[in-house]
């Protein structure tokens, strides 16, 4: 597949947002539009990265809606759902209609419009995506979670507080990032005092829910310069499944949809995985950032913990992962969280990302769906 | 994009079935691997339209679930919808897919489970479709339909007969169709007779709410005659977007998205109009046939009802439209509809359609998402 470009980035704050998740998508991408110094006319695809708008708020049709507060009719629009990866999978929609030739100008806005809904009502949505016997059994994915997290601690000998190190990194990156749900830090004693929600996983090891949209603006490499000096190669994307039901894996510390995503995605960059600069892993649940920076190749299989232990992911490490405070920090809004990964990597590869700047020429995305049913990877190299 | 080749298809018995949306997939996602003779664990990306899994039965990720149940693990998976056309715009997907060179062997599967909800549950989850301020006033789908009917009977100074011989022929056409839900022929006394839905529109001026799925396997055109020597070429495929508030279009009678959908596709198979040979239209309502006959260049404006009334779209028509029965009698599973209307133009263009056989080396589908907010048109000629 041809290399793609991304040549505009946006994204809305992320936490409790007024209004409807149209108003979100609809500020995400007129801020893209604009970042990148185009009218929504000039767009030929628009994708919409939505899991749950019909679930979440009744309405259905926001790609349509979308197109038409943007400006961009007649434009081809589509909604991409790959539950909670569908950012990911959006960013994969988008490669191929430009990589193809259909499209010579596509916008991706990822969104979700959750926290009206009580957290109840919106783990029941979520839970939605289980096998339903998996589902009916009460198996959500923060009991999933649970249930790795203590299979891996076990396993590979590894403290429970190289957990808790997950999320006290990510929301001490999290602070500079003036987008992020919660701009705070946390200390390693609030994360171990924290409420049990599945055990040892306690309220500070989950990501929060959250409102939001994020965007951007693919078209082919050759072109990219003439819009803009500030773009990103997208050299490598692909996307895998594993099980849809959790309990046939045959070793729950292995998400094979994490490694067979990134093989393809590194093998499409030519890339291996010491040559990354940066990450932003789907930290959904802590135990969630050990098991892909793993099974991606960035350490050996059981060695994710001591990573975290020794630094080596800080922002200051060799390999920062999550600069943009993670969807620990930043927040989840499901459609949006794969698009605002890319958007963070973008941010560092041009060299604009403030306070949370880091040195990078390369840099990778990992988006999960589900509990890794199905996983998008994509690798970004700073154009010129 | 370059031409890619459709090398399998299949199609469940439409009506009311029984289970859930997943063993309507696997049934067809099965039939169609055996068509073609491969393997589940061939393909490279498997793509499911499919519009509201979640509002009807609240179940997401079923894409995964197919993925596992079709042997294709670890394949890319994604849901597509684009409301009722989300069919269509999972052709789109999936010729992206190929001409980008991201997969080798894509399946569509398309698929929706409906008729388990009560007929005002089902019309409710549609109308989330619509803008939510027409929603608020009472504007379904379906009376949309009614003041379009009005408006056009007026204009055109068409009989309301018209619009009933539609219902008609593509009834008669049904009967030879044994995947159809209405194998049986009605007559214009009955159309005519039937309860009042949205004046001037009638019971038989509308599809049924249907439970299917349907197949469709694609590779690239070079590659087509190692699978098969009956493939069939997308020559021409595009989607387009219309107002997503219906009030706000100029003319009632003038579908833009169909208008333009069409205009793409054309151009990109380098077609016209009248080197059609047979059509799939979108008849969810009477009315629908003539938009489309007239927006896609058949026939003039306004003049669509005259081809009806005279013939020229039975199926011993110049132009015959609907030879599956069309959703008005084969049924409208939302997201299936627009990969059955493919279905039925592959196996008009390979000479497998029995009874329903017409000459054809050339066929177009066009699939009409909410009342024409997003229309995917493609066009399909025999290979070789």
């Amino acid at each position: 597949m041809d290399s793609v470009a991304i040549i505009g980035a946006s994204m809305t704050e992320f936490g409790k947002r007024e209004g409807w998740l149209r108003d979100l998508l609809v500020e995400a991408g007129l801020a893209c539009l604009e970042d990148a110094g185009v009218e929504g006319h000039d767009l030929d695809h628009l994708y919409v990265s939505n899991m749950a708008s019909g679930e979440f708020e009744g309405q259905t049709g926001v790609m349509n809606m979308l197109a038409h507060d943007l400006g961009a009719l007649p434009v081809y629009t589509q909604r991409v759902d790959q539950t909670s990866s569908s950012g990911g999978s959006g960013v994969y929609a988008a490669c191929q209609s430009i990589a193809s030739g259909a499209s010579e100008l596509t916008m991706l806005v990822g969104g979700e419009k959750m926290t009206h809904r009580s957290t109840e009502e919106s783990t029941d949505v979520i839970a939605s995506i289980t096998h339903p016997v998996e589902y009916k059994h009460g198996v959500t994915l923060p009991s999933f979670a649970g249930l790795t997290a203590r299979y891996y601690l076990d396993k590979y000998d590894a403290p429970r507080e190289s957990l808790a190190k997950v999320a006290v990194k990510n929301h001490r990156n999290g602070v500079d990032n003036p987008h992020a749900q919660f701009q705070k830090e946390v200390d390693l004693e609030t994360v171990l005092g924290s409420p049990i929600v599945a055990d040892p996983l306690r309220l500070y090891d989950f990501c929060p829910i959250t409102d939001g949209s994020a965007a951007l603006l693919f078209c082919p490499e050759e072109v990219a310069s003439e819009y803009t000096d500030d773009y990103v190669v997208v050299s490598g994307v692909a996307g895998a499944t594993d099980t849809h039901v959790v309990h046939e894996r045959l070793d729950p510390s292995v998400m094979g949809g994490v490694v067979e995503s990134g093989r393809q995605a590194f093998q499409m960059a030519g890339l291996e995985p010491d040559e990354i600069d940066v990450a932003e892993l789907h930290d959904m649940f802590t135990i969630l950032e050990f098991l892909q920076s793993e099974g991606l190749g960035f350490f050996e299989q059981g060695e994710g913990w001591k990573a975290i232990e020794e630094g080596r992911t800080d922002r200051d490490g060799e390999l920062p992962v999550n600069t943009s405070g993670g969807l620990k920090s930043k927040g989840h809004p499901l459609g949006a969280s794969g698009v605002a990964q890319v958007y963070e990597i973008y941010k560092q590869l041009i060299g604009d990302a403030g306070p949370r700047q880091v040195e990078a020429e390369t840099g990778l995305t990992c988006n999960v769906g589900g509990f890794g049913n199905c996983v998008s990877t994509t690798i970004m190299e700073a154009g010129r």
